[in-house]
């Protein structure tokens, strides 16, 4: 297996992540090599320096790649996954930068056993989706979870590794069940947490319009992953169903607590909820 | 009634609201007087340039003031209201900051018939509280808040006006129940969200402490309300119980509503859902 400088690298899929990824990963690796749709993103993706060379076609992108990573929404990822095998060279490494991990990695088990298949995902994201949005620092210093098959041996791993830290990240191994449990709580909830919070201030705004004028910072900022990509989200909320679904209960039972703190008017119990819950917030992030 | 270039102005509490119209005020009346608990606090806002004079007595700080704004924990409003009708000057104007009015409008209604109460409320803030984080532009673009009481005559109403236009913000004109009502939806609602994620979050990583690794910039967004002053947020959600409860009643509503799209496979209904709240939340920020 070629080291991570010695590797030509292909990104499939040039938004925010792929692009990112690609600038990130310039002058770490042999060469980039980017995947795209249309003919526009490739000329993008070369004007701002992130890719060596483009391909709209497939087989032709993944040509002698010693590393391909899949940058794509996760059903296109699966899709990709079973689309590939006789394209890739032997002995070459397959990641992704999927937001869901079970489903990829059941079906990159799938791929020819000449190939060496491990799961990723970097735990960093903006709500605006595109390589307009993408920069090459956006890994850096955050938490790039990699999640290995059974298959996966120790080479692959160590390469997969030399490509989180290349980009700047923090590498977190964990197996793709527990990823996506952990995620569905920090991620998928927060995204569903503010579309709902969008969704009922329009209907408060059908009776009284008057709402959205007094909305304000803390409004903006409690309903930003509102706005994220709708394409990525779906897909990562019907590969998560159940992980998800759990969460949501989860998360409703301490909203009951809440209001039954508030409508039984104790306000002690609701100070010491407040209270921790205040210094829980600033331990983190202060 | 003078007018306010003429008026003396005084604002009892200096932290984060009180120190920042303090800062506004600066220039665009005759003098203000900053009433606080500690002496550090009256040294602090002088080295700042917020106040001219500064007391640690509220009979002391509110003599001869021609305006008064009391910008303290909603409950503390309520208390002073109960205290500073011998203390004032006839004539005066008396305002506020608080975050609800239906309680502090009513308080104000028992003071003599001889000074001219408005409730007020500007819609902006930080989670830091503090006149650490007091800054003269606050209000600037920002919608305030004025609620009229039925007795208020046009001249007070009238200087209250300049008062908010003063600082730079919006007047928007609105009685004290319906200014409760909306602000429950978009303020103390969003506050008790990103509460909940937060224990929602602490029970899981109490069960799997990695979850913390994996919150990103998503999950600090959705929970930064979370880290708002206690003090504060307890007298609102206190005085504005009802509206609050029913704001999550109706916010329930709305998260099994998506739960229930998601249960049922209803790939459809889900997409629907969640392309009209990126397209909504993409229209009211962008």
């Amino acid at each position: 297996m070629k080291s991570l400088d010695e590797a030509r690298v292909a990104i499939v899929g040039l938004g925010l992540m792929g692009g990112s990824m690609a600038g990130a990963l310039q002058g770490k690796c042999r060469a980039v090599h980017g995947i795209a749709r249309r003919q526009e993103t490739i000329v993008l993706a070369r004007e701002r320096g992130f890719i060596d060379q483009g391909s709209l076609d497939l087989a032709d992108g993944l040509r002698d790649a010693d590393i391909v990573i899949l940058s794509t929404p996760v059903r296109t990822i699966i899709r990709l996954l079973k689309e590939i095998g006789p394209f890739l060279t032997p002995g070459c490494l397959v990641m992704d930068l999927g937001s869901t991990k079970a489903e990829i990695t059941a079906q990159m088990d799938q791929l020819p056993q000449t190939v060496h298949p491990v799961g990723g995902h970097p735990m960093c994201g903006k709500e605006v989706a595109g390589l307009e949005a993408a920069e090459a620092r956006l890994f850096v210093g955050r938490p790039f979870v990699i999640c290995p098959l059974p298959r996966t041996g120790s080479d692959s791993l160590t390469l997969a590794h030399d490509v989180v830290e290349a980009v700047g990240a923090r590498p977190i191994e964990i197996d793709p069940e527990r990823h996506d449990r952990l995620v569905a709580q920090v991620s998928h909830l927060p995204y569903l947490i503010a579309s709902a919070l969008v969704t009922h201030t329009d209907a408060v705004a059908s009776v009284d319009p008057l709402v959205w004028q007094l909305a304000s910072s803390g409004f903006r900022d409690t309903s930003r992953l509102a706005a994220c990509d709708v394409t990525m989200m779906l897909d990562i909320l019907v590969t998560n169903r159940r992980a998800v679904a759990s969460a949501l209960e989860a998360y409703g039972e301490q909203l009951r607590s809440a209001a039954q703190l508030i409508a039984s008017e104790d306000e002690a119990g609701l100070q010491r909820l407040l209270d921790g819950v205040s210094q829980r917030r600033k331990d983190l992030f202060e």
